[in-house]
């Protein structure tokens, strides 16, 4: 923001993930100042979370400081802070430290956070995966459960060693699977003093199938994958509470479980609520065609926050694709109205999903009917993961370094501080 | 501990670094029974630390379980707890969680930490530089340091970017080279809105010279290159307190500074204290020319809790070559006993001392009079710890990627999570 003139514009963005970054590197060159604010300092590569989790790559691998991604496009600037409010009728926002920032145009980009449903429990007991400190945090918690399991076996029986995920979307699935491998491959080789054939993976499904966005055949084949590689598949049965040490199924059945992890669905961050803007049930806000706030044309929302209809006049899924092509199409639409031009609607371009299963498999469809499974849709999956990751980190060195530790489970990241257990034990 | 038979004697081995770990590899194949405790789960490569704080390095890079190094040699067992006692007595100590555990053999190898001399205000202001914590808080202080000067540009007057590095030996050589050079290479980039020429890095020396083990020569050398690369050398002249923004210096000197570090000694782990044995004025165990404790032939100290001889008389410095060689000849020992041979004395190999003074420069002296300083030097230096590092981590790959990420500066090891601000604050 050190170039501003009274011709340039100044773009405020609130949040460094998929959307806020794309909208704020598509309008490079272009006659703007833009601040990206963010609660961090950087971005984080939310799709390979689970693995963080599972100590499959280790924090940095999947974060990326947001300084370092502007480094040369110097019409952007950083501000780590909080948002604590908005005003929509000053244009300002405010923030937990330094001025309020006044504003030409912003772009709400500030995500999602973990739906609880109101599920009892879930907020005290159960873990998230949305962020890098859930990961961490739940990469410590499982790893102190072997640990303590290695000095007192018998607490194996009251679950030390199970993990209930709940939620068998694409998340949930990928994170059973990479789970299932962590104590096969990798705790069982540590830790010769655990019985750790007695560690459980549970994946808990409240809808009929897995990866019900999926088509059966795909749905059919991560369940039978899962299960081959040690995980139960538990579907159509909800969740109905769950305290420290166990899970309460809709079904009637209670599994001990020592670490229950949440993955059944998402809302809108908060920010949503406290512009006084119209929202969805899932909180998200309810956004012209072109991705503009009803009466406010000078503001835009994208990715999880926002409520953007699809073709098929459904919402479109909160996934990163979406907030991409949503920060991309507001960068457009700014550039078009400088240039005298009207806003066009904005356009999603379904490119296809994608699920891994566990190493060296993956379903992945593409929207014009292909299908890929096993090792050429983990193939396809990683490509893919590659590619969006090298925006990032420009290094094709990190990218072999990265395949390669997948592939071998040879890293270090199971690290566990004296530290992160006083923090899991205050916290 | 699976195979204990009435012929196996159990070695219980306090402390995962240096001494502890070459005992218990040094005993794979023999009659002995080993536990390795320790209160994290894996070894810290220390020498490495400051490039963790600085951002060089991350922190699995230098960090391994200690299951992992122990895969394959199965009469080793990993206990994660913290030692509250040892009763040499009844041959047991006491953990923070499990069973006490019976000894035949007890190396003791618990290392040392931060020593404040009693200056005012070290222990509740200065960062040491002992522990992987103790590097990742650093890295999170002082970025934050910057992202706060972004917003507030005026605390750089009172010393938001000023580090001063109290003491300088070794580690304060290598930390304050590398430090300038995070400053003016990675911060500089990074942080477009803030002057970073204004950051500062003032080395305090209470001695007439930095390095004081090494010859003269290799001292000017470092304070050269050191002030070359834009770090104030202040010789002769003592810390005499310090508060949250400043360094009182002997000379009458106040040096406004946000960040302190305290890298001037280190003294024995309190674990000498409560043995009730003699020991130095620095803490460490005085120990019998076989590094077993006077009137214990079964307790053995190694590394720098250990106060032994050497062959002038002097004790042996507090380095990692000493706790090897020390940790490999107890092992060599425990072997000669069982085969009814009497100990021998530890004689230490001096392999010479080295200090990186920054990227591509360092000194090397070998006991046999060759200096290298410079690339060259820098070289051996590198060799040096890459040949070390790879005993833990057998990979090739690792060793690259380091190396490589060492001299470009190119990862994303200065990510900083909302949380870290708040443990910061709340520590």
């Amino acid at each position: 923001v050190t170039r501003a003139t009274v011709d340039r514009e100044r773009v405020v963005v609130i949040g460094a993930g998929f959307g806020g970054l794309a909208a704020a590197r598509a309008l490079k060159g272009a006659p703007f100042d833009v601040v990206v604010v963010d609660a961090n300092n950087f971005h984080t590569f939310q799709p390979l979370l689970y693995q963080v989790a599972t100590a499959g790559l280790d924090d940095d691998d999947i974060a990326y400081p947001a300084r370092g991604i502007f480094r040369r496009q110097h019409n952007v600037g950083v501000r780590m802070a909080r948002v604590t409010a908005v005003d929509l009728a000053e244009r300002t926002v405010h923030l937990s430290r330094g001025e309020p920032l006044r504003y030409d145009v912003l772009v709400l980009a500030a995500g999602a956070v973990t739906a609880t449903y109101g599920v009892e429990g879930v907020e005290q007991y159960a873990f998230g995966l949305k962020s890098l400190d859930d990961a961490l945090a739940l990469r410590a918690h499982i790893v102190e459960r072997f640990e303590e399991a290695a000095i007192e076996p018998e607490i194996i029986d009251d679950g030390a060693l199970t993990v209930v995920v709940c939620g068998g979307g694409p998340t949930g699935v990928e994170l059973s699977g990479a789970l299932g491998e962590l104590f096969q491959k990798v705790l069982a080789r540590d830790f010769r003093d655990v019985d750790v054939r007695r560690a459980r993976v549970v994946l808990v499904e409240a809808a009929d199938r897995l990866l019900g966005t999926f088509t059966p055949r795909s749905s059919e084949r991560a369940r039978t994958t899962l299960e081959r590689r040690g995980v139960e598949v538990v579907v159509g049965v909800g969740v109905e509470k769950l305290d420290a040490t166990s899970v309460q199924l809709s079904d009637g059945r209670r599994i001990p479980a020592h670490t229950v992890i949440w993955a059944a669905g998402v809302q809108a961050s908060s920010l949503a609520n406290v512009l006084g803007a119209e929202t969805t049930r899932g909180g998200r806000l309810l956004v012209e065609a072109d991705l503009s706030l009803p009466g406010h044309p000078e503001v835009f929302a994208v990715g999880d926050i926002a409520a953007s209809p699809g073709p098929d006049g459904q919402l479109l899924p909160q996934v990163a694709q979406v907030a991409i092509q949503g920060g991309r199409h507001v960068a457009r639409q700014l550039v078009r109205r400088r240039a005298g031009q009207s806003t066009e609607p904005f356009r999603y371009r379904d490119k296809g999903s994608m699920a891994t299963i566990g190493r060296r498999d993956a379903v992945t469809e593409l929207p014009n009917g292909w299908r890929f499974s096993g090792t050429i849709g983990w193939l396809a999956w990683l490509g893919l993961h590659l590619v969006y990751l090298i925006g990032f980190r420009n290094r094709a060195n990190v990218l072999v370094n990265w395949a390669w530790n997948y592939l071998t489970y040879d890293r270090g990241s199971r690290i566990l501080a004296e530290s992160d257990r006083e923090r899991i034990a205050g916290g």
